[in-house]
C-alpha cells in the first residue's frame, strides 16, 4: 500500500512549519472506521482541538482485517494489520507521528457477555495500553474514545431516569458498558494529566448498519431493516412497542469528527458527551420500512421475542437529552424514514425489492 | 505466628457442616486494617452478606509491613508479607479459603498525583488482579472495596452539587479518585457476573488518625489535631472557613463491617455506598481542639495556606446525604468535639498537654 507525505504549503503561521497531519484509527476497517476514514479523506482540511485546519496527509487504519479496495487504493491510507494489544506492545503503531487517534476498536456487547476475558482484554487493556503509549509518545495527541450509550443501564432496583442527561450517573448492566465507562475514566485522567487531549463520545445504537450481523445485542435494530430490504426474513426479538434511541451512520461519524475538532473550551469538561439520538420504537421502524419499501418487505420481519436480548435492550435508555452535543452543533436524525432513505441512497446494491 | 482452626459447633443448618470463617484484609497492617482486625477479633460471631453469624476462626493480614504486637500475639491472626500484586500473582494469599475480603490496600492520593504509575499499579492493577483471583477461586466471597469520597471532585467548569447523593455522578479530579471509581466499576461487574459479592463503600476523610503523616493530601485534617496534642506545631494549609466532611476511625470501621454484613436485599444495587460524614470546617476543628485541650494547644496550629493542597481539598465535597448508608443503620459522628474526645480516649499516650 502506497503512502505519500504531503507538506502543508498553507501553514497559517509564517515561519512555523506544520508537519503533515497524520490520523490513526483503531478498528479502522470496521464499519464505522471505514466510514470515518472515507469521510475524512473526502473532506477538506481538518481542524483538530480548535487548532487551524490542515490537510490530512495520512490515515493509518489498525485492524485485524484489511480495508476495502477504495481505501487500499488511496495513497494516503496505510494499513497496520494485527491485534491491537500486540500492536501497542511491539510498537507497530505510528503513535509518535499521530496528531489524532480515533479509538474505535472494541469487542461488542454480546461477545463481552459471552466471554468476560475477551472484553477485559479488548476493551479495557487495549484502551489503557493505547493511552499509555500516547503518554510515552509525549506530544499529547487528540484521543477520541468511542464510548457507548451502553454505559447506561436500568434494573428493577435502580431504574434509569426517564431522560438521560450528560450528568446522569451511568449504572452499566453489561460488561461492555462497564468497560466503556472505565475507558472514559482513563481518558479523563490521562487528559487531566496532559498526556492526551481526550474526547470521549458515547455513540448511540447505529442503524442501519450495512453488511453482516456483528454479534452485538443491538444487531437486530439494523438486521430487521437490512435483511428484508435484501429479500430475506429477519427476526425482531423485542416487542413492537419497545422504545429505542438510534443514530444513522452518517450522524454518528459527524459526531465523532466534531469531537476531534472541538477546542478545549468547546469541550468544556472531561466527562463523556452523549451523542444525539432519535427516539423511536421498533414498531415505527417497521412502519418506516413499509413506507419506504412496501408491505411485502416489512412482512419479512418475524416478531419472535427473545427474553435474553429483550432484557439487554430494554435496559438501555431510549430518551437522550444531549445538551453538550447540541452546544457543539450536533443534532439527532430527523426521523427513521430519513435514516432508512439515507441507507438506501448510500447502499443502492443492498436492496432487491422493486423500486417504487 | 500461630494459627488455630476452629470448627463451628453451632452450625445453624443440621447436617451442613460450616467451615471455620476466614477473613482476608489487604492493607491489613495499615491504620484502618489494624483497627478493622481488632474490631472483628473483639466482636462476636460475624454475619456475612445476610448469612447466619459465625465465629471468626482466622484473619489474614496482607501488607508490606508487619502487624502490631497485639495482633501478632493473637493465634487467629496470620500475616502474609509482601507486595499485593506479587502476592496475587504467586498465589500467596489464601483466597480459596476466604469467606470475605476487605480490600483496603491502596496508594494514597498525594502519592498517586506524584507518581502516576504507582497509582495505576497499586490501585487499579491490584484491585483487578484480586477480583480475578476471587473469580478463579470460584466461591463468590464477600468483597468489601474501600472506595473514597475522593471520587467526587469539582472544577470551575463542572462544580459539585451543594449536597452529594448516592446517585451523584462522580467527576474525579485526581488519579486516586479515578482509580477508586474504576475499582467500583470492576467490583460492580464482577458482582453482576456472580464472581464476588461486592460491597463498595466510599470512605470519608478519616480524622483523627493516630500515628505519623501518610502522604495523603488530607493528612493535615488529622495532623492539625494530633501534633498539637503531642506538644508539636502543625500546619493547616487551607483557610479556616474551608468546609470538610469527616468521619472518626471508629465510625469508618463500623461502616466497613456493616457493608460486609449487609444482605444482597439490604445492599440493593451494585453502585457504591457513600458512608456518612460530619460536615464541619477546619476553624471548628481548631475550636474543638481549644475546647478539649486548651488555647495553648490550639495555638500550636500554623495557618499557612498551600495553594496546591487547598486546590485538592476544596475540590472534595463537604456535604454528603448518605441515604443508603442511613438505610443500613449508619450515621455520622455527632460533632467534632465527640470525634476528638474519642481520639483521646483511644490514644491516652498520644497527648502531652496538661489534663483539665
Amino acid at each position: 500500500m502506497a503512502c505519500r507525505h504531503e507538506s502543508d504549503t498553507t501553514a497559517p503561521f509564517p515561519g512555523k512549519r506544520e508537519h503533515p497531519m497524520h490520523i490513526l484509527i483503531t478498528g479502522g476497517c470496521g464499519f464505522l472506521g471505514v466510514r470515518l476514514a472515507r469521510t475524512l479523506l473526502a473532506g477538506g482540511p481538518l481542524a483538530l482541538a480548535g487548532a487551524p485546519a490542515r490537510a490530512i496527509a495520512r490515515i493509518t487504519l489498525a485492524d485485524r482485517v484489511p480495508p476495502p479496495a477504495d481505501l487500499q487504493a488511496d495513497a494516503r491510507v496505510q494499513f497496520v494489520p494485527g491485534d491491537l494489544c500486540e500492536q501497542v506492545d511491539n510498537g507497530a503503531l505510528p503513535l509518535a507521528r499521530a496528531d489524532a487517534l480515533f479509538h474505535l476498536a472494541a469487542a461488542v456487547s454480546g461477545e463481552c457477555e459471552a466471554d468476560f476475558d475477551l472484553g477485559m482484554r479488548s476493551n479495557l487493556n487495549a484502551t489503557r495500553m493505547l493511552l499509555q503509549a500516547c503518554r510515552h509518545a509525549g506530544h499529547a495527541p487528540v484521543f477520541v474514545f468511542s464510548s457507548s450509550v451502553a454505559v447506561f443501564g436500568g434494573s428493577p432496583e435502580q431504574p434509569l431516569p426517564a431522560v438521560i442527561e450528560d450528568s446522569t450517573l451511568p449504572t452499566p448492566q453489561s460488561s461492555y458498558g462497564i468497560q466503556k465507562f472505565i475507558g472514559e475514566q482513563l481518558v479523563a485522567d490521562f487528559s487531566r494529566k496532559g498526556f492526551v487531549q481526550g474526547r470521549s463520545v458515547r455513540l448511540m445504537t447505529v442503524s442501519v448498519r450495512p453488511g453482516r450481523p456483528n454479534g452485538a445485542a443491538s444487531g437486530f435494530l439494523s438486521g430487521m431493516l437490512r435483511e428484508p430490504l435484501a429479500g430475506e426474513r429477519a427476526r425482531c426479538p423485542v416487542a413492537p412497542e419497545t422504545p429505542v434511541a438510534l443514530a444513522s451512520p452518517g450522524n454518528t461519524v459527524a459526531g465523532i469528527i466534531r469531537a476531534a475538532s472541538a477546542s478545549a473550551a468547546e469541550w468544556r469538561v472531561r466527562t463523556a458527551v452523549n451523542l444525539p439520538a432519535l427516539t423511536t420504537t421498533v414498531r415505527e421502524m417497521a412502519q418506516a420500512l413499509e413506507h419506504v419499501a412496501g408491505r411485502a418487505t416489512s412482512a419479512l420481519i418475524d416478531w419472535e421475542p427473545d427474553a435474553q436480548i429483550a432484557k439487554i435492550v430494554t435496559s438501555w435508555p431510549s430518551r437522550i437529552h444531549a445538551a453538550r452535543a447540541q452546544s457543539l452543533g450536533l443534532s439527532a436524525d430527523p426521523s427513521f424514514d430519513a435514516i432508512l432513505r439515507s441507507y438506501l441512497r448510500e447502499n443502492p446494491q443492498a436492496h432487491q425489492w422493486p423500486r417504487q
